[in-house]
């Protein structure tokens, strides 16, 4: 049996809806059981795990794997889908520390990915979800990419949030002093499919509507494009990147894999 | 200038809202200037477009196209937001009559998608985009996958719902009837990046906690899978389907293309 949650913490869990309040006290709220999951087994410190009392008694393996300084709140099923994002959140909840931002570590040997103003959060997350499906541990962000704690963001990214790292940069100022290889995904590049992707480097995808903006362009390597077979003006940016990641790491590592 | 909307006239519009009222009516709501192009170029019979006077004036070219038996109505931004499902819509949005089911032409020398319960409705407008960028002329969906004049399957398809042909069928029925390579999609099939594909054939796309049905796993001739190299368990239904039509369309059709 946990202690009820108060009114006051109930305010604050609602305020992290919105960005404002996401950054003014550090925080982010994680909704549904496989998210927590998520994690508990990843670096976050998770400030407090509201829960029904239900939920408890049928996850004690989620109950065992709490830490001490994690506060824990039982609530009805009513209070709890009214503090959330998601409707049909009726289990649990998490809040987690923002971790501090640290410097992107940029691998020599395998694919970064770049987003230059990513604007969808389901974008967003789904291009988390396909880098950690890719092996890709690294993404960087133009500060006009939507934020990661975004619920929709983490809801999208089915987990996968908490094993790839995120960081937010200067995007061409960054990418100019890597001296690696940068790849853009446009409509009229290089054709994949018999494109001889160089070993690393970096995946640069841009905003939904207007592309890589002129400054990131001005330093691609090379400009590629997915050959198109039809009439569609265009792909879904979360869509283009699976595509493209996929064919670099079949280039690649042709041996790894499954 | 043109006659404003009726009250009964806008209570009929927003109740499409809902599938029933669509079925009912046999009638869909398109919303926005991009997707009524799409519509005006198509084979759909338009019952009426809604416009605010300025969208009008300052698109003579779709005034120009409108056939004499579609009715226009002029009517105030703050109506016809509250007329749509999407609050960011100020400008335009038609009703089109719902075509009367035909029986699915399968090209027997190219891919045909089939999905097995696709639920989200941004996963089936992002899957009828990806046909459609790959010159994927039909899609055979079950009778438990979301249907297509859900708006924001529409929306999601970006006009590409006009362009591609989908038939609701009994699905496990329908594919044993057609004698073609059936491939279905699989977390642990064939690798998709040394598979043999054959030159045409049905790709399945299972529903997206569930995967395929029993009844269709049994009738597959081969079950693939697109090579894993992190930890993600499983990607986004769409971004599935986008990366193994790359994958069959280089394979068979290495020539074609952009």
């Amino acid at each position: 049996m946990y202690p009820t949650l108060s009114k006051k913490k109930a305010t604050c869990i609602r305020q992290l809806a919105l960005k404002k309040y996401r950054l003014e006290q550090a925080a982010f709220v994680l909704e549904g059981k496989k998210s927590i999951q998520a994690l508990l087994s990843a670096r976050y410190a998770i400030k407090c795990i509201v829960g029904t009392s239900s939920f408890f008694v049928a996850n004690q393996d989620i109950v065992a794997s709490i830490r001490k300084e994690t506060e824990v709140f039982e609530t009805k099923k009513e209070v709890l889908s009214g503090l959330g994002s998601f409707v049909h959140n009726h289990e649990v909840l998490a809040v987690a520390a923002i971790p501090s931002a640290t410097e992107p570590s940029i691998s020599p040997v395998d694919i970064t990915l770049a987003l230059d103003g990513i604007q969808d959060p389901g974008n967003l997350g789904t291009i988390i979800r396909i880098a950690d499906w890719y092996g890709i541990a690294t993404i960087l962000c133009s500060q006009t990419t939507v934020e990661l704690y975004n619920p929709k963001v983490l809801q999208a990214s089915m987990g996968s949030f908490a094993k790839v790292n995120l960081h937010y940069v200067d995007l061409p100022r960054y990418l100019e002093g890597l001296k690696l290889p940068i790849l853009g995904a446009t409509l009229d590049g290089q054709p994949v499919h018999d494109f001889a992707f160089p070993g690393h480097g970096v995946l640069v995808i841009g905003n939904e509507s207007h592309g890589i903006q002129p400054a990131v362009k001005a330093i691609l390597t090379e400009a590629i494009a997915i050959p198109r077979y039809g009439q569609a003006n265009s792909l879904n940016a979360a869509t283009a990147t699976a595509i493209l990641c996929d064919n670099w790491k079949r280039f690649c590592c042709p041996a790894s894999g499954r």
